[in-house]
This record gives C-alpha cells, structure tokens and sequence, in this order.
C-alpha cells in the first residue's frame, strides 16, 4: 500500500544550524526555509542520494511539533512520510482495519500542496506517519 | 557523503506484533526474526517500495536498545542507516569536523555482516546515525 518514502521528517531546535549540519558535513543540497503558517511549522528539505530530510521548526504559538522539541530539546526524528496511489481508498483500507487517523480524520494540505494524513502513532508501534498523495 | 538510506530502525515491544502489523496493514515483506546476541537485538527487516525498515528489539541483559524501550514503550524510530562509500574516508571527514563515533570508536560489524560505526546524536541534530559500508 504505501509506495515511496516521501521523506523522513526531523524536528529541529536551530533550523539554520541544522541546515548547515546536512550542508557541511553530509554535502546535502538543502533548500531555502519556508515559513507554512497553516501548519504551525518552517521547513527546510534536504535532498540525500536517495532520499529526503524535512526539518521542521515551530512557527507560531500553536505549533503541532512544539511539544515535540519540548521533550526533545536536541531534535529528533519527528515522523515518516510515505506516499499512496490513492489517498482515500488507503485511508479506507486502513480505517477498515481498526487505525486512526489523527485530527478530524479528514486530509489536510501538506509541504508539498497535497493532502496528506497522519495515522495513529499508537497503532503503528509508536511511530508517527503521513501518507501522501502521490 | 551519505548514499543510499539502507534502512530506517525501529525499536519495538513486540516483534511478532510489529510484523503482522507491517504485513497487514501494508501489506509489506516481512523477513523471518534473526537474533544477533553479539548486538544485543533481535531483528526483522521490512521491505517497504522503495525502503526498508528494520525492527528492533532488546536481546539479553545489555541490549543498547533496552533504555530506548523504556523510554518509549510503545516503540519508536531509533536510528537511520547510511551507507557510505568508504567507511574509513568518511569517519576521518566527519571527526575532522568535530563529530565524534560512538563506543571506542572503531567499526563493528552490524546486521548485513559489514562494518558500521554510529555517529553520536549531539552532532546531528539529535538524530542517531549509523554508517554503513556500502
């Protein structure tokens, strides 16, 4: 069901020191910081060989990943992406089986302007994950 | 420096259960369980699409994923494994740059029986590391 691995999502407490980390000492190409208010969070995507980082940093008072970096204050690893063909019939399929789909349970618009859900880290032996239309 | 993302490693409390999980809800190619007493886990590889995660759980009494389990009892992601080209070039780069390997610094041989170091997380974003020869 899931297909490719978006990215691997990365909570940060200095978004550009953390930039400089994967510039410097991995060579990453990191891109430009952007600021998505609707999502409480600023990004940064940092392009591996073949897979991705997104940092993230809180933006605003009611950031989704404040209390994550409260409990983490070094930064962590924050949640993984994967994408899907369809994201209703994954989000279906996955209901169907007894998950969660956290929030409202309805898609949001994610980093890269596509819905995008978060399921239950307690039915996903504790790790947080997005899926993505693909 | 880093290159292909070998795998994502995820410590958790029930192995059989974290399997199933994977096959049924991802519908995802489970490995048999190989336990590892020199590492201290036991371990089962999921083939994702284009990824792979590797599960990971306590083996003996000094199991370095022990406290991580305490700390998160429902599981969490525990490290991300890169391979690199040539393991020796890139632990020299990084301790050049102030990083610093764990344990006494030297490579182990890790699960596929190749040499792996882990890079301490204060250096990287609270994120740890292991380095794969590729």
């Amino acid at each position: 069901m899931l297909k490719k691995l978006n990215h691997i999502a990365i909570v940060v407490p200095d978004l550009q020191a953390a930039c400089e980390t994967y510039k410097t000492r991995f060579n990453a190409a990191v891109s430009a910081l952007k600021d998505l208010p609707a999502q409480g969070v600023t990004t940064a995507f940092v392009q591996m060989a073949d897979s991705t980082v997104e940092l993230l940093h809180p933006l605003g008072d009611k950031s989704p990943v404040a209390r994550f970096l409260e409990k983490n204050p070094r930064g962590g690893i924050h949640h993984l992406c994967y994408e899907v063909d369809d994201l209703d019939v994954a989000m279906a399929a996955l209901i169907d089986q007894g998950a969660t789909i956290l929030g409202d349970g309805q898609p949001k618009i994610g980093a890269h302007d596509k819905p995008v859900v978060f399921l239950d880290p307690r039915d996903f032996t504790g790790v947080l994950i997005e899926l993505e239309q693909a």
